[in-house]
């Protein structure tokens, strides 16, 4: 074995391990928070229309079109948009520009995995501030933690993963008031809510919202996402994204899925009615459930979440055990169709 | 304005400005190296068949088909290839994971200007070394420079851009022997050159080659490139990347793309045809053109390049003016199809 040339801490680290992605479809697919529903028709037709010779050509760098749309639908102007190849492709590009070697960044815990291996490829260090027990946050011990340790990045994912639940915009703002480094708002669930928080961009100089259209959109297997944030943040973020890092199809199908947001209302309806269905059941069969924001419930207490998962996985439906240390084992299940969750719910009563 | 919250040297770099992208189909686009013909009608049926309710699922994050196919192309397994958000994504993980802050990257120039910006994204210091006069490199020079420095990781176009010309395998195997780092082998025009080093790999573990379909392949607009590399530095490098950093359609694409390799051969031959006329043609009008094993020639000498770059625009023809330090600024053309290469010609010889 030759000597390696990796820097220690990418050597040393563990990288991130996504949710089991089966090859074939004899699974139940409850684990990654798929949309259960395909994308808007328009999504195909614009993909479609990009078809042809001019494949061949590199994209707009900038995503001009993309930009307007999201403007339009946001009533901001495009230059406080930047997409990404995903909203991980847009959480890096944030890490790498706030957040140096021996560096601090912030999250509250339980939350997205990922941020913790931003951190690590940046060679930083991730401070965990858990949520209260009602899963509020403390804004104030927050902005201490986060100005005690020099935190030069804070993360909040709202709607948070696994918990599902979610701030208001208004403690959010009281947040970012506090705050005196950047706050991302991570919103890859906001489609779900009832409220999100892009409208703070306005106001707040310090805070940037991340979107994806992996979720809401039904749109995982394109890798679309973006940010939301004054127009001299993006100017910076644009120095450290790849030059071309959306493609056309990727964009014009992004651009097609915001402009039918008569297809999301339509989509998120029977997800959300779906979801309220899964949340009683979970419940009465003794897990403690956070009011979900979200497309997936997290199942606290009730009977042992390992072999909970392993029985579930042995009839092919697949959910997520999630584990956090000092947390015991639980279960985040996705908001699938109502068919899927049927048969969820018939072979988990069989279990508990 | 709000104090910045930049890494002090993000806010101090300048970015890296991409060859100009019309909008608009007006010009004769000879800027960007993007091939004259469409990709494969493979590649279409492949995305094509892609189009449906999958799209709502994550990718295969490891891309297992594509890496399958790219084994089965190069005699290599599977393990040893890692696909990339087009190649400079592959550069930006490979920078990530071996260049740290103060670390020292080294090229030879003049070459690919990106290698300078992933270096300030690093906060790295880019050493350049030139080519010789006849565009070869001493290898022991080289060498010296990179230990004398300390360099984490080397840079070398092969073939070159801007001036198209190549070293051989022997010659690369020479300088990577000679390396105490990883030499990165950057072969996004190897599709358009007699040879190529992806078999360094094999008995050299210090050899990291990246590839792109933006070149050859004809497919800029779908942002897929990949890398070949031991195994055990593959494996490394999937802790940097993002887990879902190519989609399911450049994915798809991507594999009919290398599947087809009779497209390629038929495309590069016309494209070889096109770039001997030019050659001569420039050369002719008194330019020094170096023997081009790319898809573009480099105009060295002859009538001045700014005013005949300008004129040229004027006349909705877009070549690369490229300036580097301590160099007249000379033009980079692409090979265009021959009707694009006719009118550019007619255009051109009206200048000189």
């Amino acid at each position: 074995m030759p000597a390696s040339h990796f820097l220690p801490h990418i050597d040393q680290m563990a990288g991130y391990a996504p949710g089991e992605q089966p090859k074939d479809g004899v699974f139940i697919k409850l684990n990654t928070n798929e949309n259960p529903y395909p994308p808007s028709p328009r999504v195909f037709e614009a993909i479609q229309n990009q078809l042809d010779a001019r494949l061949r050509l590199y994209p707009d760098p900038m995503g001009t079109e993309f930009r307007n749309q999201a403007g339009q639908l946001f009533g901001l102007s495009a230059d406080h948009f930047l997409p990404g190849n995903g909203s991980d492709d847009v959480l890096t590009i944030l890490a790498r520009s706030f957040v140096g070697p021996g560096d601090t960044m912030i999250s509250a815990t339980p939350s997205y995995i990922l941020y913790k291996t931003l951190s690590d490829i940046q060679n930083a260090h991730l401070v965990h501030l858990p949520f209260e027990a009602d899963w509020s946050l403390d804004p104030a011990k927050f902005a201490a933690e986060a100005a005690r340790t020099g935190a030069k990045l804070a993360f909040l994912a709202n709607p948070n993963s696994p918990s599902g639940t979610v701030l208001t915009p208004a403690q959010v703002a009281d947040l970012a008031r506090r705050l005196s480094c950047s706050l991302v708002v991570d919103e890859a669930y906001a489609d779900f809510a009832d409220a999100h928080c892009v409208d703070l961009v306005r106001d707040h100089p310090n805070v940037i919202i991340t979107r994806t259209f992996s979720k809401g959109y039904g749109l995982a297997g394109l890798r679309l996402g973006y940010l939301v944030a004054r127009p001299e943040v993006v100017a910076g973020l644009i120095k450290v994204k790849d030059s071309y890092n959306c493609d056309r199809l990727s964009l014009a199908g992004g651009t097609a899925a915001l402009a039918d947001q008569a297809y999301l209302a339509e989509t998120r309806a029977k997800i959300l009615a779906t979801r309220a269905r899964l949340t009683d059941s979970a419940r009465s069969m003794g897990y403690q459930v956070p009011d979900s924001h979200a497309n997936f419930i997290w199942c606290l207490g009730g009977p042992p979440a390992t072999p909970t998962y392993e029985a579930l996985k042995s009839q092919h439906i697949l959910v997520r055990l999630m584990r956090y240390p000092g947390l015991e084992p639980a279960m985040r299940i996705t908001v699938g169709t109502d068919a899927e969750i049927d048969r969820l719910l018939e072979v988990w009563r069989g279990l508990v």
